[in-house]
């Protein structure tokens, strides 16, 4: 197909002028004489790239002067146990926030370094809500409070970051990072894989406050120390140069497009649209409550698997791709990230009324 | 610059073929409509990348049966820790062989997991040598041994493999993987980071025996155990989809050259013509042994360090870039490796003679 709508959960759309530049520089980047993939993360031309990355990720988040930025390797779930390892190391004890299938993982990788409660969670109604972080049931000598801003599966997300006062509040936003404001100083440390709204898979960005570096478990290994990055500016070892190079492409895009504050307004406008075409139709229904809905992730239903089954296979042949629910959900689900065009949402909901009235 | 030979130690010099294909299909990979960067790791399309480059691999290195093929992140560096945390788990004894600054690296990480004995070294000539590996010296009890096949920095190669009888002989391969023959099946486990002869940095192969795997540490982090990756085809977790499938292509290009021995036969040829030029100059000389000399690595030094940088800055306007030498070693490094054609190693030789005319 010449174009298609990628609704895929990630690795997932990136914008379109990004890749032209990509494709443009790859060979040759900047009159270099080869490709950011062949430059040493030694060279000059690369200390430029990852120099700007942060810069810009920087002034597009305003992370305050006593945060680093760390890019790092393994996704989120590394940072599941790179985490514990370098913060649950005081008390011993963390509250993780139940919300979703990874914040249950994120729990479990944590329970192998100290005390892990996870008093709040929306388990009871199978995770189609967002609890509300109410501190007054929380130990006090917690090491930190982990919660996951945005559900990629359940399609639910933080109506509003808690004041954890002295504890850290610490944030998987994986799936949401740069789509909506969040003060980074109400945080502790955030950390996100790439592949959904910065880059390429295999780069993963840790904004951690300085003061909670330096007191890793004893014996971590050098590349789970968080000091190791912040002490070499992520370079203690070869990065994923490429994928930094993406994303830095992908930061320069979002500030020509008018920074986090714009892509928040068309985010809301975009899963608005989806959001208010469900809830009128009478085929469609959504398994999430209002208040807790998803910017991100957008799961929804037909009226049977026969049904779900039929719209994402009509759904593909119109080149509207990867709306299949996740397996733990089913159903179908639009992940409609930063990159994803308006038009592409447009699309979307023009083809569920086409398919609404062809099987009402 | 519109062309240049790119002696970079790593992130190093890619396949011109490659990256031409790279490019062709950045932006709609296939007719999906797609780059592979946008394409989830769960798709059809990404599973045949991760497929085929398996494959390949298994095929150009003759890899049996009974070895796990894994797809990893985080570099040799994080092998450093993940291999000792899977397999010095038994006796918690294993034996480093030390020969240079990565095997030292990693020598003192696995001390984090048990009793590390270095009693093979070449640490006495500044690891200018490859020590005979002789199994007599050492404890029966070791849960292995652990070699450095090619030393980037110090530029020696191991002569011969040694048989370690029922000790695992482990291997970081990082900068001589799918350079010349080795027999895996001598091997408990290979592993390399791709950044040198596979493909961009952020993937890193780790090939293991199949007994070897099962065992780690209490409590080990899911990512940083084996199983993780052999029991779900490395898709535990998103693994850097782009990189796979750039290795995948160079794989391909290394098929098409003719494998593994043709490509040997080449870097042999490239080696040769350069050590057969420095061992008759009168400016240049090599500082490894005869007998111990990398076909991959190759440092060497003019009289003075006035010269040196000279050379480098000639050879840059030349476009013979990034031939400075390591820090610890000083003077110039030609990394020459698969990718690098031999036309590029005549143009470096070419300008040595013309560069020591003028300076004898």
């Amino acid at each position: 197909m010449e174009e298609v709508y990628n609704f895929s959960a990630g690795p997932a759309v990136l914008p379109q002028e990004v890749k032209s530049i990509v494709q443009e520089e790859l060979a040759n980047y900047r009159q270099t004489g080869m490709s950011v993939m062949e430059m040493s993360h030694r060279s000059n031309p690369f200390q430029d790239i990852i120099d700007e990355a942060e810069a810009l990720l920087r002034e597009l988040m305003n992370i305050p002067d006593n945060y680093h930025v760390l890019f790092l390797q393994g996704g989120a779930s590394l940072q599941f146990s790179m985490l514990p390892m370098n913060l649950l190391t005081k008390h011993k004890k963390a509250e993780y926030v139940l919300t979703g299938s990874w914040s249950v993982k994120a729990a479990k990788e944590a329970e192998k370094f100290g005390d892990i409660t996870t008093k709040i969670s929306s388990n009871d109604k199978n995770f189609t809500y967002y609890p509300t972080v109410d501190l007054t049931t929380l130990s006090t000598d917690l090491d930190y409070i982990h919660i996951t801003t945005n559900n990629t599966i359940e399609g639910t997300v933080i109506p509003s970051i808690p004041d954890t006062k002295q504890i850290p509040l610490v944030a998987d936003m994986s799936s949401n990072i740069l789509s909506e404001h969040y003060d980074v100083s109400k945080f502790g440390l955030i950390y996100a894989g790439a592949q959904k709204n910065i880059g390429p898979a295999g780069l993963t960005i840790a904004i951690v406050r300085e003061d909670l570096i330096g007191s890793p478990i004893e014996n971590c290994p050098t590349l789970l120390n968080y000091e190791t990055y912040s002490k070499n500016q992520s370079l203690y070892n070869t990065p994923p140069t490429f994928s930094i190079y993406v994303a830095k492409l992908v930061f320069e895009w979002l500030k020509q497009k008018g920074g986090i504050a714009a892509i928040e307004k068309t985010n809301r406008q975009k899963a608005g649209m989806l959001y208010d075409f469900i809830d009128q139709s009478k085929l469609f229904h959504s398994l999430v409550k209002p208040g807790s809905r998803s910017l991100m992730n957008i799961p929804f239903t037909a009226e049977s698997d026969e049904l779900n089954a039929a719209f994402i296979k009509q759904a593909g042949e119109k080149g509207l791709v990867n709306l299949k629910g996740h397996r733990s959900v089913g159903g179908m689900r639009a992940s409609i990230y930063n990159a994803m065009p308006v038009k592409g949402v447009q699309a979307l909901i023009d083809f569920m009324e086409s398919f609404e009235k062809a099987n009402k």
